[in-house]
């Protein structure tokens, strides 16, 4: 038996997703000062870079509202990457006015899905994105794409992998400088995840991807060693597994990041966060929403810190 | 980029641990009708080992009382092996007259653990056990060992890897057929538990090896997923991932079986269980325990039921 494990990067860089994500997926929404506070929580845990929000239309997503005055209240904050997700040149502007350096744009893997969750066919996506990313470049914002449904839809079942390596070849095309790789049905597991990364990885380079799992079927972890193991050293993660379907408590969202960083700190990868710090945000924020946490290492470490 | 997962084998045997390591950790006592029930619903569902109880003091462990009535219960269960846990000669006298025809032992990695679990130092419970084992084997009886606390002790913390070690090769020394390694306090980590498999492994044979994972702190899957990698083909596990602690609900407790086996077939490795069956016996007992099941892959499951 050999080391398998031996590939694996002694350094991850974690991008925080609940802000944006994770709170776009709660019944509870929160208001501008209570999504700051969350992330200067999340920042003094030590993340070093957090999504802290969309620029989207407020009636559709109002759980990402006053975006721009959530930027405002972290103007200090320069050591922290601040990506806000934008959906088309309208979203750009705001971002730039805003004071916006890096960018997200979203694609999905299914055609299905993206009519349905982006109002467009994903040919017809990408053409707009296209723009978007150029027009973001131009202005000197950095842009991250974000690829969903890389495991299956939740509308077409099984995503053939040709489509999702397509996609994140697109994303690259159009001056994306990360191509994050989600499951969002949560529903991939180790061997696919491992082939979707090694397929993409051949076109995108290895450097420039990043995992982003939900925790649906509890393989989101495992998804990630995965990765991992194949050499990703970008993780996204959702801190107390915020994101959870809004309408059935307890149910699991996104990776939290409690659970990572847990699992990091055990294998001696280095990341920078402080976990008693970030349990601490994850509770904060949990209260605010009014249900329990989706972590299972937040919970452990707090009973742990309770016994001793 | 080589394929990492190559070494995963294609079968895996499930251990089904939940009737005896789950129930024995919940707060609500099922009686033996409804723990028969419980596990000729895991039989259906396609699980070939089931730990059906332990012969342990009734008045100590009352949750595991009436294991005898539970075997006379299971005779046409020809097909399904029902290890069940003694842990003296008094116990094994008990199976033996119940009609056990496999046992469990129980020893621990850690000095304080052994002694505050079991009421025996390290050296006086294999001195025990010796004799258990051999008692066992001479009436024909085969014995399978835990060793628990492989990556760390409540009470001591860090536990030593020579420790894991000498208790896995004093177990094969007694003539223990399989050791499951159980990370008892749920806090192990991938490569940490990969290094306990390749050290136990080198003395008792990888295919006398089962891995044993709790979901304290999110990290059962990954940890499963790394020993998988290295050849392990036998893994416990609980449906509903009964046994978290019984005074906090929600809290995880062993891995889900539900998890387990959605991973497994994600991964097109053979372990002849049906999820759906499998989701409705952890349901039904959920039910009667009167909380919420902490499989991930169940709800996942149900929610994906009911949408189609």
């Amino acid at each position: 038996m050999t080391d398998l494990l031996a590939a694996i990067p002694a350094e991850v860089r974690i991008v925080e997703v609940g802000p944006r994500d994770g709170l776009q997926n709660e019944a509870t929404i929160l208001d501008v000062e209570n999504r700051i506070a969350l992330i200067r929580g999340l920042a003094a845990a030590g993340l070093r870079t957090i999504e802290p929000g969309a620029f989207v239309r407020p009636d559709l997503v109002p759980a990402m509202a006053g975006t721009e005055d959530v930027l405002a209240g972290l103007r200090d904050l320069q050591q922290v990457r601040l990506p806000v997700l934008v959906p088309n040149r309208r979203g750009l502007r705001s971002a730039v006015d805003a004071g916006a350096t890096e960018i997200a744009v979203f694609a999905a893997a299914s055609e299905t899905f993206s009519q349905r969750n982006g109002g467009a066919g994903m040919d017809e996506t990408m053409a707009r994105l296209d723009e978007v990313v150029a027009k973001a470049k131009s202005q000197g914002l950095a842009a991250r794409g974000y690829v969903s449904c890389i495991a299956g839809c939740p509308y077409e079942g099984e995503v053939p992998l040709e489509q999702v390596v397509k996609v994140t070849e697109a994303l690259i095309g159009i001056g994306c400088t990360e191509i994050s790789l989600g499951d969002t049905t949560g529903t991939g597991t180790p061997r696919q995840i491992a082939g979707i990364v090694q397929a993409c990885a051949a076109s995108a380079g290895l450097e420039n991807l990043a995992i982003h799992a939900h925790d649906t079927m509890g393989q989101a972890l495992a998804n990630v060693l995965a990765a991992l193991e194949l050499g990703v050293r970008t993780v996204d993660s959702s801190v107390a597994g915020l994101g959870g379907c809004p309408f059935a408590p307890g149910a699991a969202g996104n990776l939290a990041t409690e659970d990572l960083v847990f699992m990091l700190d055990g294998m001696g990868i280095r990341h920078g966060v402080d976990l008693d710090r970030l349990v601490l945000a994850g509770e904060t924020v949990t209260a605010l929403l009014g249900h329990q946490g989706a972590s299972r290492a937040a919970q452990g470490w707090r009973k742990r810190q309770l016994r001793a």
